[in-house]
């Protein structure tokens, strides 16, 4: 068969898996999650014997070391991994929401809550992803068919197989998790093609992957990630809290998309706030590439360029600039920013409540790291990512996002006059 | 300028408007709505002068009565749009619902609905829509860029001119109604392209407008309107409810999306059902394509194909299946369907709970007519169109289907540790 062919079929099993996992109560669902994680811990050193083929299989390829930290796993991770299938178990199931209400015709309405059906993952080489990401399916009811990076595609075949067979012996079919095994090129592209076997489909990873996904794919996509953060402190700052937020936001977790890679500083208080702030960052040698201005004040800062405010570096860099207000502040930001987390720093709750009304974003912050933009932080108890489109679901997505629709009606003999 | 370059221009002036009405309250967008059904009311003789233009280019032209029909305004057609937006003036601000809560870690978070910013909308030669699209993006703060067919050119610019100086009137940027003049297969083709500048694309229309633009967008796209919809008169089914429901499904207003396009019948009750079926349809000369069953008890049948069964005739035509039961009518269904709205007829409460719960549509009805899957029907006011797909909305579309959300964080110096 064809790569086209062969993942072509793949959806087509994972379609019919469907009613096996979306005619079930929430229970049943819970039991398989709990299947799920006694089986992993279970075989973890089946799973550890996969990623060792897997990471020495990187290492002579030259995999970068951060690439291969995200690839390794170990007791401890498939551990955690386990305890957070455990955690679902606990969260409300997304499946019992509805509502119901009657119609002068003499209709019953009800709208409830359901599976999207078959949801399709595209990520890179990061096997935690993989149990994750089929636990969020589980729990929602959904089947999953996942793509991951080849890398790790051992491993995630041993993962895959371990999870397979603990929903089987639940009595759900395996295939409601699936995985493309071909990591070609090719193989995304033809999932991204799946019209009518494939209800959504989410990519997880760098700014090529998903673009690559949103460009191409003919089924519905929900961006994700993409992260270019503002933090913009305002004249009316308390410089000690803005400091605090500014470096928090900066350096607490560089490589992660909620982090902030743009500092907006008001020019009334760029002379006294941006030393603090390249003294405070020293510790993690942050590099700051600035304007005119922001240069003038700090010697050490080097030039930007506009590309360097489009930038998302996710590494220890930081585009500043000194802005003349805050109405060119939210200007710089609805231009050049993607949506994702942007803050203000600020005592004075006009400026705030301006600034948290006309910034386009996901989640908009005062006095507050953009680093909180989290399913965790923001109380959802669970997240298959982080939204930045506006159709659907914004910003983290919990459970909920994993869902869709129903009404479902009811009359007696009822006819449209 | 290129057509490519016309198109994006006119989305960033629409962008640029977006401020101008989304930051706008709930009565200045009432107020706004007034001013557009006022100023439709009082230049009704300018739009029509202009619907006459494009009458008779059409007619030069030879296009079918039908699309002659839907082109053609007239006094009574424009009272009831504008009648239709002071109607929309009384419903609830879809941008008035938000959610707060507080965290361990101190942040108070507000989940605020906000406009989309800006939606745009390709669409066929039905003026009406020009009118319909623009009230319910202003009444949900977006702006909206506006693609219709080329036959109803002059009377969209005259309805858009209206629109836009109206708005003006009320201090927001008439850009928040864009019309986009160009009406070569171009224009829309680079409207797919605009991502960046157009948040959603809405397309209504035929099943060939629609295909390409969820093919071909690279913005997110709401899929909407196609109807493969069936009923299906169970063993157990009261023969008098089921034929009044069937006859309505089918003959009511074979046009639109919800009408059924397809008859399936339960093996025991065939023979008792089929004959009656076909009585009661012959006044709208009802066409029928049956399977082999169908053609024995039904000797005036045609005999279907495969390709019927997957046909949306939108027509006084409809195939007829007869099944051995339930399960093989949900299969069929989740086979050859659209997604949009399938009905059951019977008294039979368990296989009415079966249905409802396995056939994979946006509504499932029991005992009533495919032809309530609408807006107003199910008491949501307005209608911006019936999605067909199963993220961000499905089934009749609101206005809440002109919104996402936004976080509103606010903390006091907080950080993640």
């Amino acid at each position: 068969m064809s790569i086209q062919e062969d993942v072509r079929a793949l959806c087509l099993a994972a379609r019919e898996a469907v009613p096996s996992i979306a005619n079930t109560d929430g229970e049943a669902r819970n039991r398989a999650l709990l299947a799920m994680s006694a089986a992993l811990r279970a075989r973890t050193a089946e799973i550890l014997a996969a990623n060792e083929d897997d990471l020495s299989r990187a290492e002579e390829n030259g995999v970068p070391r951060v690439m291969l930290d995200r690839l390794r796993l170990s007791a401890e991770r498939i551990c955690g991994i386990a305890t957070a299938m455990e955690a679902l178990c606990a969260l409300p199931d997304p499946l019992a929401r509805s509502e119901s209400w009657q119609r002068p015709s003499g209709l019953s309405i009800t709208r409830q809550s359901v599976p999207l059906g078959v949801v399709a993952i595209i990520y890179e080489a990061r096997p935690n992803v993989t149990a994750d990401a089929a636990a969020l399916c589980i729990k929602s009811g959904n089947a999953v068919v996942l793509r991951g990076g080849k890398e790790a595609i051992a491993t995630n075949r041993a993962i895959v197989t371990v999870l397979q067979e603990a929903i089987a012996g639940c009595g759900i079919d395996p295939n409601a998790i699936s995985l493309v095994t071909s990591t070609s090129r090719e193989s995304a592209d033809a999932l991204l093609q799946m019209r009518g076997l494939v209800d959504a489909l989410i990519p997880r990873g760098g700014k090529g992957l998903i673009q690559n996904c949103v460009e191409n794919a003919k089924i519905p996509v929900i961006e994700t990630g993409a992260g270019n953060c503002h933090v913009y402190v305002d004249a009316a700052a308390n410089l000690d809290k803005a400091l605090r937020v500014a470096v928090n936001a900066k350096c607490q977790r560089p490589s992660v998309c909620n982090a902030a890679e743009s500092l907006l500083v008001h020019r009334d208080i760029a002379e006294a706030f941006l030393p603090r702030f390249a003294e405070a960052t020293r510790p993690w040698q942050v590099e700051l590439r600035g304007c005119p201005r922001t240069c003038a004040i700090l010697p050490s800062a080097k030039p930007a360029t506009e590309e360097d405010y489009l930038t998302e570096y996710n590494d220890f860099v930081m585009s500043v600039l000194v802005v003349d207000g805050l109405d060119e502040a939210i200007a710089h930001i609805n231009r050049t920013g993607t949506g994702h987390s942007e803050a203000i720093l600020t005592e004075d709750t006009a400026a705030a409540a301006r600034f948290m009304q006309h910034v386009d974003a996901a989640a908009v912050y005062h006095n507050a790291s953009t680093r909180f933009t989290d399913g965790g932080e923001f109380g959802f108890g669970a997240e298959i990512g982080i939204s930045t489109q506006k159709l659907h679901a914004r910003g983290p997505m919990g459970l909920e996002a994993l869902t869709t629709v129903k009404y479902m009606v009811t009359g007696d003999g009822t006819v449209r006059e």
